[in-house]
Parts: structure tokens; C-alpha cells; sequence
């Protein structure tokens, strides 16, 4: 079908307040996080609003009828390409089906529409003493429905988990307008082992099953302290051997990160007055928890650390807590500034290695912005060996882009030849799929058949994953 | 085919010392502790024992060729039936094939073959001060295949959540002999969202998809200390209520269990020198970590339970903790005695409800007990609402079997209609087959077709699930 007619046609379905079709509107949709799509966008043929499951029901038996690309997005801040239509097709643009259906106290749950804002949500939940720990670094605009659709999460997912751990049921749109529940009909339990785990298939796959249209979450007590620990390393090998003897003393933070040099060096440049120390790395550790153990396991961190650290400091102050965290929080963004010409290109920014093996990938991938000339900022979630990578680059300039394409690739392979995976967190959508087959083998067969007992019709998603 | 010739083939493909032939071997894999196969046990047509994953897929290519069905099994600690085969066929005991193939401590991290015993797993893996949190009560028998291929959990599930938060990756033979490895082919990291989640659909699926001959698991540093609260109550309501109050004081125990009226008085039948209190429920909490923090939330768990409990008392004594905690160690086969011509019958044996319907579940169970004149005892896991039912009947008695049938199966309805499940831990297996599409509905349908997608021929233990 053509373009035209399926708008034609979604507008007289469900009406001009919910189909975008304008060209200045879908070019909107053109693109999300990802250098592939910053390279080349690609405009949905109609983008629907969504304000009920009815509604996205109707837009499935539409396309599955005549055959029509559906891609499902929340606030695009994605990295992979995942929510952009890149074969044509219409846009399920979820982000303003975003109700909190219910926050269910007394059953430690929350219940809500695939749009809410993460943020928002735990502002919402925090009235109850509650929380969902995910935390991805888009906090304030990613929506959970992309969350789950992605299995985000964050820095706080070395103690908590990713988004799967939460997700106790989902009400699905399937591509044939079918309406399934994963996890039980009208189940409200915390524990539920009946029938194959639809639940946890659905969370991280990007779309290409169906439409979430409505999240049940587990929800936690949430902490009542916190505390910082700052550590300064003149060793990069000293960084991972003391997250291992701190994982050794009993201790789980809800949060390890790193800072290498060339992060450092980044945030120095960007903001002068935060003054971090010159050093091969800095470690940051959030621990939380009830207020004795935040200090009893800040003081073993301090301790544990100080044996191979320069200098380690810890605090519990809220404003030295900020000043502390303060490197780490402007990292993204000083990345992106180390060159005045520069763009930072989110591509191979999240691969994931063994813990053990994080100096060694932190130096090889020095070595090959070296070899292609291109400045790259690392940082991460190092208590998992999930490695942040930003390269800069003046994207106007062809050369560089192409330079910039080899040393993304030569990045994914790094992760797999060490143990590792080409996502940690972000997820494959378009750009990771080219190494689908390096990282399963034969099982992308079977996730295809999964695919297959789900989308016969190939029109969820198409050509993302695998 | 017949049972004889798949016999021969079999002892000629493996030979005698790997294959089960003689009908005294074959009786004790015709049971499971189910009351189901105790009622009619189901002898297998052949038992292989593999010791390698070339064996598994040895059988499994053969068992493809010739349409025959295949069931894994592990210890048979099971309830359900989900490891006897129920329409002939070949049980593939996977107990032998046991190997710690590494304990990766660098990477917080250890690769099992599924015969490993838990509760051998946890002392290994206590030299390098590591765990495997899931507890189920059946450790000491049962095996992390089992536990896998259940979504086992156990008392700690609360805090430390089941046994799939730990799956990091699985190698698994396929109906049709193909190997294939999910979570990435050589992967060793602790964050991977790569790919469809093939690792978490495996988990719980209980071997109709494929059989789990390795298994890489996640651990955690091994908790410094832990604490005992037990909190006795005159009113059924105020248990519910108190774990909800402790939730909102921002703890979250390792374990929050109770003991209803008729267990404590099952306890202190058996055995008196323990001497319950006479109560309405007793709960027990278990707390973990490091030693302030254990300090801190017994005496907080000790205050909020105060409020609304006759006694409560706390230790981090050893010996004291061991008392406070013998009354639910011992329920289990407390229970199985409180009538001396009686048997415990496993069924109906582990619902799961929403927290907030724990003590309007136990009320309507004693009254259907009473309707059919059956005892049953209470106990469970009350933090996540899994309520352990155990009906004690004559099972020589045929009225006395056919009432419990008709109990049984109206604790599953009931179960449901709270907003609960047939099963919290247990699995489905063939006894909580028949309520799948009442959990379910549609659901149903698409777990049977992604069944069909790993396994077109219906060999891997049909009949179960679904």
C-alpha cells in the first residue's frame, strides 16, 4: 500500500486527533538517539496517537489486514534505531498513553500505562514509600513502556537488577489485534510460575512481538539513606580488582562507576571548577540502604578501596554527596564537548564485558580511537562491565564519519571477542543487528521462530533484533 | 514404536551404562512426590542417564527421528508430575550429569552442569564468599537443573527473587538434537540485552521446550550476618498487615514466613518440647547483610511488629535463632503427621495470592476444609502471598481421595478468583494443566505456539503446562 491511502484511511479509522500526517509532524519520528538515524532519517508514512488498548487494537487488525510496518515508540530517546520506522509504515507513538492505572500499596505494585515517564512514576510512588530502582540516564524522559520494551536500566542495576526483575505482568496488543495478558488474566501476585514466561519474552524485545499497552510492576521499600564514596586510581587494573574485593567483602552497592582518563579529562575541560584529580581512573560508589548499613558498608568501601587507591573520600552529606557525584552526573555531556567542532554519536556506546576483563577493554579501545584518529570518552557501570563510549566527531566532515563507522564496528567486535555482548543496556534495534549471529548462533533461528508464533505476518517491528 | 525396541536402539546407541531397561529401575521413575503419580504412577519405556551433552543430543536426535517423547528430569523432588513420563517414553535423568564445570569469582559468577545438588553448590561456592540465593526447601535433594527448568524459589525469594534472576545463560538441546546457547555463545558478562530473551523463556518452562545441559548463574557476595524476629499474633489480620508495616518502614526481610493456627498446633503435636504459643498465625522473619544493618531492621521488624503483636522476640544468637526458627523447619513433616493413619498429599500445595488477601485465603481455606471434612495445615511464604496448603488424608480410603480432589481443585479456583495462581513455586507440570486457559485465556494459545516453534514433532514432554 501506499502512503496516502494508509493515511486516508488511519485518519476516517480514528480520526484526526490521533493521526499525525503532516510531513513537519512525522519528521519528528524521522529519527531517534542513534548516529544511524542522525545519518539518515526515515520518515514514517503516518504516526497514531494512541489513547486506549482499543485504539491500538484497531491500528493492528488495520495493518495486519493490509499488510502495513508497525514500529512502537515511547519518547525516542533510544540509541539503536529500535522505535524509527525504517521500512516505512506507521508510527504507535505511545508516550501520551501514559496513565498510572494504579498504585496498589498494600501489594507492593503499581500498575500503568506504557507512556508514563519514569521520572514521574517514581515521583508518584516515593508518596508511598515505594520505588522501582531501575534508573536509566534518560530518567526524565524515557517512558516505562520503552523501558520494558528495551530492559533498561541504569546504573542502580548492579544491586537492583534490570527492568525484567520488576515486570510482574503486561497486557499485550499482538500484531493480529489479538489481546493477551503475560503473567496471569487478573493475576495480582508477586510470584507466579504458571504457564511459559510470555512476561520476560516480551520484556526486551524491542517491539517486534507486539504493543505493550499496560505494565504491572513490582515495587520496593524505598531506602532511607544513602551515601557517596569517591576513589582516585593511578592504576587502571586497580579499578576492577577493587569493585571484585568489595563484591568479596560482603558488599553489594547499588551503584559502581568509572571514570577513565579520558573521562576525567572530559569533565576537567567542561566544567574547570569540578577539578576531578588527573588519574588512570576514578571509581564512584552509591551505596543505600537503612541508615547504619549505608555507613557501616560506605566505611568497608572506603576501606577496601583505600588499600590500592590514592585518595578515597566518602560521604553521607547531601551537598558534598552532589559535589562528589558531580563528575559522574556531567559526563554525557562533557563527552560530547571535548571537541569545539564536535557531535558525540551514540554507536557501539554500551557494550558490555566481564568484569575482569574492563582495563583491558577500556585500553584496547584507546588504542583503536588511536588507530582511527577519533576522540572517544569512556565511563560506565563497571560494577557489571557495562562500558559507556562516547566518539566525537565534526559529522559534517565525510571522512570522519566513515572513520567513525570502523571504529563502531572494531568496538562490537572488541565486546564479543572478550566475553561480551555489543548491548549491555541500550539494546540492538537496527544498529546491533548486523552481529546477532555472531553473538547466538543458531539460536537467532529460534528467536525467529519465536517472532514467527507471534507476527506471522513479519509486520511488528520488521528488521530490528536479527 | 514399542517400548522394547527403543530399549534395544537405546542400549545400543549409549550402551548398558547409560540406559535403564529393567522394570525395577524403571518403578522409581514413575513418581514424583505428586499425589497424582502416587495415585498412578507412569513407567517410563527407557531411562537414560547422560554424562555428556553429546549424549543428551545423541538421545534427543534419535528420540526426534522416531517421534518419541522425551522427559528431563532431575532429583523428581517435583510436585506436579512434571518430570514423569505420563504417555511413555524415555525419561532423560539428568541427576549424573553434575559437574561445577567453574566458579568464575572474578566475574561474581558460576557454570553448572544440572545435575548439581543446591545445597552442595552453596557450600562450594561459600569458600569464595559467594551465593546462590534461591532456597528451596527440597536444597538438600534437588537440583539447580530442576530448580532452572521450575523458576524454583523458596523462602528468600521475597527479597532475593527466584531462581530466574540468576539465569545469566543456558546451553540447551533442542527436541530435534541442534544445540544451541542463550544469553550469547561464549558470553560472560553480567548485563547482555542482546537478542530476543531466550535465557528468562527457558527458565520455568519445565522441559516442554528443550533440555538445559549447562547453566551460567549469577552470584551474589555471601551476606556477613543474619537475624531472627518472631512475632506472635491473636488475630489472622494483623499478619498481613504487619508485613505490609515493615514494607512502608523501608525493610525488606529475606524471609517473612507464617505459621497459621493449624500449623502450630501440628508443630507442637509433633513435637511438643517446641511449644508454640497458642496464637492465630506466627510470623518469622529472617533479615541478612552486614551487621548494623541486621541490627538495625530486627529491632525495627521487632517495634513495627509490636505494635499489633501479642510477643515478638529477636536474635542474632545462633543457637537462640535455630529455636525461633525450629517451628517452621520442622512444619513441613509436622504436617504430614497430624494424623496417624494419614498421609500428606501434595497438591493444591503452593498457591500464590496478593499479600493483601493472605488472611481472607487462609479463613476460606479452613472452611473448605471443613466442607470436606479434611485437615489441612497452613504455613507459606506470607511476603510474597505463596501459601503453602497440606491436606493429610488416609489415601487407602477412597471417599477420603476423592474429597481431597474435589479440596484441591476448589484451593486452585479460589486461588485464581482472588487474584492469585494455581502456582507460586511449584510449577504446572500435569496437575495445574487444566487451569491454564482460566489463568491465561488467549495466552494459552501463544505459549503452545512458541512451544511449536522449538518443538514441531510434540516430543518434549508433552502433556504438561498446557
Amino acid at each position: 500500500m501506499e502512503g496516502a491511502s494508509v493515511r486516508k484511511d488511519l485518519l476516517s479509522l480514528l480520526g484526526k486527533e490521533k493521526v499525525l500526517t503532516e510531513e513537519l509532524d512525522l519528521m519528528y519520528y524521522s529519527y531517534d538517539s542513534s548516529f544511524l538515524t542522525q545519518l539518515k532519517p526515515e520518515t514514517p508514512w503516518a504516526v497514531v496517537l494512541p489513547a486506549s488498548t482499543a485504539d491500538v487494537q484497531a491500528v493492528m487488525k488495520y495493518a495486519y489486514d493490509h499488510q502495513i510496518n508497525v514500529v512502537p515508540r515511547g519518547a525516542g530517546t533510544g540509541e539503536t534505531g529500535g522505535s524509527v520506522a525504517l521500512n516505512g509504515g506507521i508510527v504507535l507513538d505511545l508516550s501520551n498513553f501514559n496513565e498510572i492505572v494504579e498504585i496498589d500499596q498494600k501489594n507492593m505494585q503499581v500498575i500503568v500505562r506504557p507512556g508514563v515517564i519514569h521520572a514521574e512514576l517514581n515521583k508518584r510512588l516515593a508518596e508511598y514509600n515505594l520505588f522501582f530502582p531501575p534508573d536509566p540516564g534518560s530518567s526524565q524522559m524515557c517512558t516505562v513502556g520503552g523501558m520494558v520494551a528495551n530492559n533498561a536500566s541504569g546504573l542502580r542495576a548492579v544491586k537492583y537488577g534490570c527492568t525484567e526483575q520488576y515486570v510482574l505482568g503486561l497486557e499485550i496488543v499482538l500484531p493480529n489485534g489479538d489481546l493477551i495478558y503475560a503473567g496471569g488474566i487478573k493475576a495480582r501476585t508477586l510470584k507466579n510460575v504458571s504457564g511459559l514466561n510470555l512476561t520476560k519474552l516480551m520484556v526486551g524485545s524491542e517491539g517486534v512481538l507486539g504493543v505493550i499497552t499496560q505494565i504491572r510492576l513490582r515495587c520496593w521499600p524505598k531506602p532511607k539513606a544513602r551515601g557517596i564514596v569517591m576513589a582516585v586510581f593511578d592504576s587502571l587494573d586497580d579499578a576492577p580488582a577493587t569493585v571484585l574485593e568489595i563484591y568479596q567483602a560482603g558488599i553489594m552497592p547499588s551503584g559502581m562507576e568509572i571514570l577513565d582518563s579520558s573521562a576525567i579529562s572530559a569533565v576537567n575541560m567542561y566544567k574547570p571548577e569540578i577539578n576531578l584529580p588527573d588519574a588512570e581512573a576514578i571509581l564512584l560508589f552509591e551505596v543505600d540502604g537503612n541508615p547504619p548499613s549505608v555507613d557501616y558498608e560506605g566505611n568497608v568501601i572506603q576501606e577496601v578501596a583505600g588499600r590500592r587507591a590514592r585518595t578515597v573520600e566518602w560521604s553521607t552529606e547531601p551537598k558534598r554527596m552532589a559535589q562528589l557525584w558531580e563528575g559522574r552526573s556531567v559526563t554525557a555531556t562533557a563527552a560530547a564537548r571535548v571537541r569545539a567542532d564536535g557531535t558525540r554519536v551514540f554507536a557501539g556506546e554500551d557494550i558490555s564485558v566481564p568484569l575482569s576483563k574492563v582495563a583491558d577493554t577500556l585500553r584496547a579501545i584507546r588504542k583503536l580511537a588511536d588507530k582511527y584518529g577519533i576522540k572517544v570518552v569512556n565511563y560506565g557501570h563497571i560494577g557489571d562491565g557495562n562500558v559507556h563510549t562516547a566518539p566525537v566527531i565534526n559529522t559534517s566532515i565525510p571522512e570522519e564519519v566513515e572513520q567513525v563507522k570502523k571504529l563502531v564496528h572494531e568496538i562490537h567486535l572488541l565486546a564479543i571477542e572478550l566475553n561480551g555482548s555489543t548491548t549491555g543496556e541500550h539494546g540492538v534495534g537496527a544498529v546491533r543487528r548486523p552481529y546477532a549471529e555472531m553473538e547466538h548462533g543458531l539460536a537467532v533461528e529460534y528467536m525467529k521462530k519465536v517472532k514467527q508464533a507471534f507476527d506471522d505476518k513479519g509486520i511488528m517491528n520488521p528488521n530490528k533484533l536479527f
